[in-house]
C-alpha cells in the first residue's frame, strides 16, 4: 500500500474500486521549462493577486460581515464565498508542494475569518445571513448554497492534507453534518442546482473516514430528475442520473456531477452509475468535445450543444468546464486505468485549460474560442470569478496529476515532464529522474535512481497520438516490447536500481479533421503535434490575415524551437497560400467560383494555449485545405 | 397626387422626403398560386386561431381585468397587450383587402374591451394596473410599456384606414398625448428598451396630421445613448443613434429602431439620421444577413453577431427580425427608390419570413435555422408570442408591398405575382393585369387595361439576380431598352391603354458562395433560383442524410414543377454524391484524408420556406462542393 504523504489531489488509497491512487503532490518535483515556470507564476503572481482581488471585491469582507466583525452590506454575487474557498484550496496545494510562509499565513488568516462566520448549527454561507437567514435552503436550484458548501469542503480537505491541521476540516464537518441531517437518507430529498458538493463530500468521507458524507453525496446525485430542482436539463434534472446518457445543459455542472458520480463509483462500484458515466463519456468524445479539450459549446446557458455543434468563433468552452473535464478524466483514469482518459486529460490541460491564463499570470479567459477576430481578450478578473481560482487550484495541484501507483505499488506515469519522482512504499523507496523536453520533444529518458529490488512493473503511458513509439531499457529494467502500442500503458519490468528507460514518442505534425457533421469544419484541418494544438495568429503573419490562409496538398510543416517566443515554444512553420479577397470587397454573397490564390504565405503556427498574449488580432485553429 | 384609398400599410402621400407612396392595400388583387392561398390561410386559419389563442391565454381577459369587468389576476407576460394589438392590426389589413364580417365583428369586440380599459388620463397598459399602477413609466428599459403603446397606435392607424372609424384612433391619440407630455420636447428624456413606438408615432402623425407625434418619435430616437436606458448595446443605447454605425444587440429592436428612424427621415429629411441608416444598411448587407433574409444570428440576447458570424444550425434569425427587415426595406425603398431595398425585402419575404409559418397556417417558427437535424419544429403558439401575430399582419398587408406611385403618379412595380392592379389618380384610372407564374417562372406579362392617355413612366423592378432580363412592349408602351440592367427599375413609357409589356427575368439556378470570413461556409454553396433559396430535406432523400450530400463540379441542377408537393413548388433536381461516413463511426476527430464518396445521389432541393412541413429530419441550406 502506498504510504500517504503530505498533500494529495484525491486520496484513493482506501477506495475499494480504484485501480490506482495518485501519488502525493510533492512526490513529483517538476523542474521543466513548461510547467515549472507556470507553477511558479501561480505562486508568485496568481495566488497573491487573487487574494488581493478577494479582499478588494468584498469576498472576504462578506465573512467578516457574517461573523459580525464588520457592519456592511453583502458584496457581489450570492455564490462569491466559493471563490474564496477555491483560492484556499489552491494555496493549500501550493504549500503542500512547496512551503511558502507568506501564502500560508494569508491562508490561515482567511480561514480564521471563515471559521468565525460559521453559525452555531454548522451553517456557513455569508449571503444567507441576518435578514436572509430565513431563506436558507429554500432555493437549492438557483442559489448555489450547497455548491458553496462543497467548495468549503474541498478547501478543508486540501488544507488538512497540506498542513495536518484540522480547524478548517472541523468547520467543514460541522456544516456537512448539518447537510446530512437535512438532505441525507433521513432528511428531505435535496441537491444543488450547481453540482460540486458531490465530489467534495466523497473526499470529505475519504479524509475523515466518515461514511455518512459518501451517503449524502449519493443522495444528492440520486435526487436529480426527481422533481427537486424543477426538471430542467440546464440543471441536469430532466431525468434521474442513472438514466442520463447525454451531456446537456450547463457544461460545468454536468461535468462536476459526472465527476462526483465517478467518486461515488470509486467507493461503491455502483454499476448503474457507471453505465451512465460510460455513456456520457462516449457522448462527449464522439460528439461534444473541442479538439482543444474544451467542453460546452453554447454561450446561451453556458451549455453543451447538440452533437457536432462545435462553433469556433463562438465556442464557449469555459475554462471551468475544461478544468472540470480534467478532474473527471483524472477520476475515470483512476477508476479504470484506461489511458484514453489520460489522453483527453492531457489534451485539455495543454490546450483548453492553459489558454485560460495569460503567460504573465495576470489575465484570464472565461471563454476559449477556437477562432477570433482580435476582440476576445483575457481579463484581470470577473464579476462571476469562478475561472481564476479554478485554474489556480488546478495549476497548484498539477504535480499530483502526473503519476499514480496501483495497490501493488506499481507506478503509472500519465504525463511527462522534466522531473524527479520520489515516493515511499511499504516495500521501500522509489526515485526516478525523468529527462525530457516534453511537450516539445517526444524523447523521454527515465533514470531509476532507487527502487525496491523485487520485480515490479512500471507503466508508461503511450498517448493515442504516438504511433511508432519505441521503448528501450538498460540495467535492471526490461520492456515488454520495443514497439509499444499507442493508446496503451507500456510495461517495463523493474527489479531495483540502477536502470535506464528510453521512451521515444514520435511527434509528427498531424493534420486533424472533424467528423463531417461538424458542418463548420468541412475541408478544414487543425495542426496538432504531440499534445499541443496549434493556431495561426495575426502577430506572426504581418501581411496576411490568418483567416485568409489556406493549406494546400503541397504544404509541409516543420517544428521549430523558438526559445525567445512566448516564453519559449516550438512553432510549426510551413508554406500555405493566401486567398484572394478582392472580389469580396463590400460583398457577403456572390456566385460560386473556385477560390483564387493571392500569394504564398509562410505560416507560423503557435500553440493554441499561448494565443492572445501579444497584440490583438485574428486567430484561427481550423485551417481550410485547398 | 395619388388619391388615398381605403387601407394602406404606410401612408407616405404627404411625406415630403418620400420618393414614392405605396398603393393602398386593395389596389393589388392577388390571384396567384403562391401568395393568394397564403393570404386566404391567414384569413381563414391564422387570424381566427390567433384570436382564440389571445382569448385562451388571458391576453384579452387582461383588458377585461383592467376595465374592472373581471376580477382576476394578470395573466402571462407583461408585454402581452402587444400581441392583441398586432393581431388587431392584422385583422384591419385583412378586412381592408377583403371585407369579412366575422373578423370585423371580432375585431370590434376586442377594441371595445381595449377602449374600456383606458384610464382617464389616457394611460393604457393592462399590466400596470391596480397595485402596479404606481410603477408606470418607472422601468422604461425592461417593461416594454412604450412598445405596447406603439403597437396600439399601429393597430389604431390600420383600423382607421381600414374602416374610417375613429374610436380606436381616439384611444391611441389620448395615450399618445399623455406620452407626448411625459417624454416629448417639454417632458423628460425617455424611450422604450424595445423600440417600436417610433414607427407607430410617425404613422399616427401621418394619419392625424398631428406633428407632435412625429416630434415625440424623434425625441425617443434621440434619447438613445444618453443614459436613459442604462447604456447597453443590447438596447442600442450604447451610443446616440446618430453615432451608430453597426447593428448590435437585440435584432428586432435595432431593426425596429432603424425603421422608426427611416420614418422620421421620410418626414424630416434629417441627414444625420440618414447617415446612420446608410451605415447600418451597409453593415447589414455586407456582414450580418443570412442568405434567407434572416437577421440576428445569436441565440444569446436574440442578437446580431459579429461580422460574418452566421452559424447555420444555431442561426437565430427570429421571424420577427426578418419581418422587421422587410418593414425597414420597405421604408428605405420609399425613401430612396433604390431597388436594392426591394431585392433584400423580396429575399426575406420568400425565405426567412415565410419559413416562420407552416403551410397549414397552424404552426410557427420563432427561430429560422439554415441547418437542422430534425429537432427544430414549428409550434402552435409561444409564451412570448411576438412572431405569430407579426407574420399575420405582414401577410394581411402583403398586397400593399407590391406597388407604389411617385408624386407624378408614375407606377413602380416592386414584386411580381399574378394579379390585377387598379387605382385612381387625379389624372385618371390605372388598371393593369399581371400574368406570371412568379416566383417559379421569370416571365411577366403586363396588360395595360386602362391608363391616362398622357405619357407616364412605368417602373419595373429588375432584381439583382436577374442578369439577361429582356423587355418587350406592344401597343401604347415602349421600353427604354430591351435589355434592362439587373438591380434597376426598367422604364416603360406608357401613353394610355391598351398596351402589353413582356418582361422576362431569366432564372438560372445559382450556386451562391459566402464571403470567405463566414468560416462555416468554406467551400460551400447555397442553391438559389430567382428569389427562392433552396435546401435539402430528409423527406426527399430516403437513403442518404442530407448532411452527407456534396455537390461536385459535374453537378448540374434543373428546375422541376411539382404541383403535388408542398402545395405546389418548383424543386431543383440534380446529381450529387454522398460522403462515405464509415471511417467516422464513433469518432469525432481523425487524421486528415480527402473525403471518400459512397454513392451518387439524386438530390431534390425544396424551397427553404417550405421545410419542416413533412416528417422531421435533417435539413441543410449550405452544401459542400467537392
Amino acid at each position: 500500500m502506498l504510504a500517504q504523504l503530505r498533500g494529495s489531489v484525491i486520496a484513493l488509497n482506501k477506495s475499494p474500486f480504484a485501480s490506482m491512487c495518485p501519488l502525493p503532490l510533492q512526490a513529483v518535483r517538476l523542474n521543466d521549462r513548461f510547467w515549472a515556470p507556470r507553477l511558479q507564476t501561480n505562486r508568485s503572481v496568481m495566488l497573491p493577486s487573487q487574494i488581493q482581488q478577494c479582499e478588494e471585491t468584498g469576498r472576504i469582507d462578506n465573512f467578516r460581515r457574517a461573523s459580525g466583525k464588520k457592519q456592511i452590506d453583502f458584496q457581489g454575487i450570492y455564490f462569491n464565498d466559493s471563490d474564496v474557498y477555491k483560492l484556499l484550496e489552491a494555496i493549500a496545494y501550493a504549500i503542500a508542494y512547496e512551503p511558502n510562509a507568506s501564502l500560508e499565513a494569508q491562508m490561515e488568516a482567511i480561514i480564521a475569518e471563515i471559521a468565525a462566520a460559521q453559525q452555531p448549527d454548522g451553517y456557513l454561507n455569508t449571503y444567507f445571513m441576518f435578514d436572509r437567514a430565513k431563506d436558507r435552503f429554500t432555493n437549492l436550484r438557483d442559489m448555489h448554497e450547497i455548491y458553496c458548501a462543497g467548495h468549503l469542503f474541498q478547501a478543508a480537505v486540501a488544507h488538512y492534507r497540506a498542513t495536518g491541521r484540522t480547524h478548517l476540516l472541523d468547520v467543514a464537518r460541522r456544516y456537512a453534518d448539518l447537510l446530512y441531517d437535512k438532505f441525507g437518507p433521513n432528511g428531505q430529498p435535496g441537491a444543488c442546482g450547481h453540482p460540486e458538493a458531490e465530489m467534495a463530500l466523497v473526499e470529505l468521507a475519504r479524509t475523515t473516514g466518515e461514511a455518512r458524507y459518501l451517503e449524502l453525496a449519493r443522495c444528492m446525485v440520486e435526487a436529480r430528475g426527481r422533481g427537486v430542482l424543477g426538471g430542467s436539463s440546464y440543471h441536469q434534472d430532466h431525468v434521474p442520473f442513472v438514466e442520463q446518457r447525454e451531456f446537456v445543459g450547463h457544461a460545468v455542472r454536468h461535468l462536476y456531477l459526472a465527476s462526483g458520480a465517478t467518486d461515488i463509483v470509486l467507493e461503491t462500484g455502483d454499476k448503474a452509475h457507471l453505465a451512465t458515466l460510460d455513456a456520457l463519456w462516449q457522448d462527449l468524445i464522439q460528439h461534444k468535445l473541442y479538439i482543444t479539450g474544451g467542453a460546452g459549446s453554447r454561450y446561451e446557458g453556458e451549455a453543451f450543444g447538440a452533437p457536432y455543434e462545435l462553433p469556433d468563433d463562438r465556442a464557449y468552452a469555459e475554462t471551468c468546464a475544461n478544468i472540470a473535464l480534467v478532474m473527471w478524466c483524472y477520476r475515470l483514469l483512476h477508476l479504470k486505468a484506461d489511458p484514453i482518459y489520460a489522453d483527453i486529460m492531457e489534451r485539455a490541460l495543454y490546450n483548453g485549460v492553459l489558454s485560460g491564463i495569460s503567460l504573465d499570470g495576470e489575465h484570464y479567459f472565461y471563454q476559449n474560442p477556437l477562432a477570433d477576430r482580435g476582440g476576445h481578450r483575457r481579463q484581470k478578473w470577473f464579476g462571476c470569478a469562478c475561472c481564476p481560482p479554478n485554474i489556480a487550484r488546478l495549476l497548484a495541484s498539477l504535480p499530483g496529476y502526473f503519476a499514480s501507483a496501483n495497490p501493488s505499488n506499481q507506478l503509472y506515469l500519465h504525463l511527462y515532464a522534466q522531473s524527479e519522482i520520489r515516493f515511499s512504499t511499504s516495500e521501500g523507496d522509489v526515485s526516478l529522474r525523468v529527462n525530457t523536453n516534453y511537450p516539445w520533444e517526444g524523447l523521454i529518458e527515465i533514470e531509476v535512481l532507487d527502487a525496491p529490488s523485487h520485480t515490479t512493473t512500471l507503466f508508461l503511458r503511450i498517448p493515442q497520438w504516438a504511433a511508432n513509439a519505441t521503448l528501450h531499457c538498460n540495467g535492471n529494467a526490461s520492456a515488454d516490447t520495443a514497439y509499444p502500442a499507442s493508446g496503451s500503458y507500456a510495461k517495463v519490468a523493474l527489479s531495483g536500481a540502477p536502470a535506464t528507460i528510453r521512451l521515444e514518442l514520435s511527434m509528427p505534425i498531424q493534420w486533424i479533421q472533424s467528423h463531417p457533421h461538424v458542418q463548420n469544419h468541412y475541408q478544414k484541418v487543425a495542426l496538432v503535434r504531440g499534445p499541443i494544438v496549434y493556431c495561426l495568429e495575426q502577430a506572426d503573419h504581418s501581411n496576411t490575415d490568418p483567416w485568409d490562409i489556406l493549406l494546400t496538398h503541397e504544404t509541409t510543416c516543420q517544428p521549430e524551437e523558438r526559445p525567445e517566443l512566448l516564453n519559449g515554444v516550438t512553432v510549426l512553420t510551413g508554406r500555405g497560400v493566401a486567398l484572394k479577397r478582392e472580389r469580396w470587397a463590400g460583398k457577403l454573397y456572390a456566385p460560386y467560383q473556385p477560390y483564387e490564390i493571392s500569394h504564398p504565405v509562410t505560416i507560423t503556427a503557435i500553440p493554441y494555449h499561448a494565443w492572445a498574449n501579444r497584440e490583438a488580432g485574428p486567430m484561427t485553429v481550423w485551417l481550410p485545405v485547398l
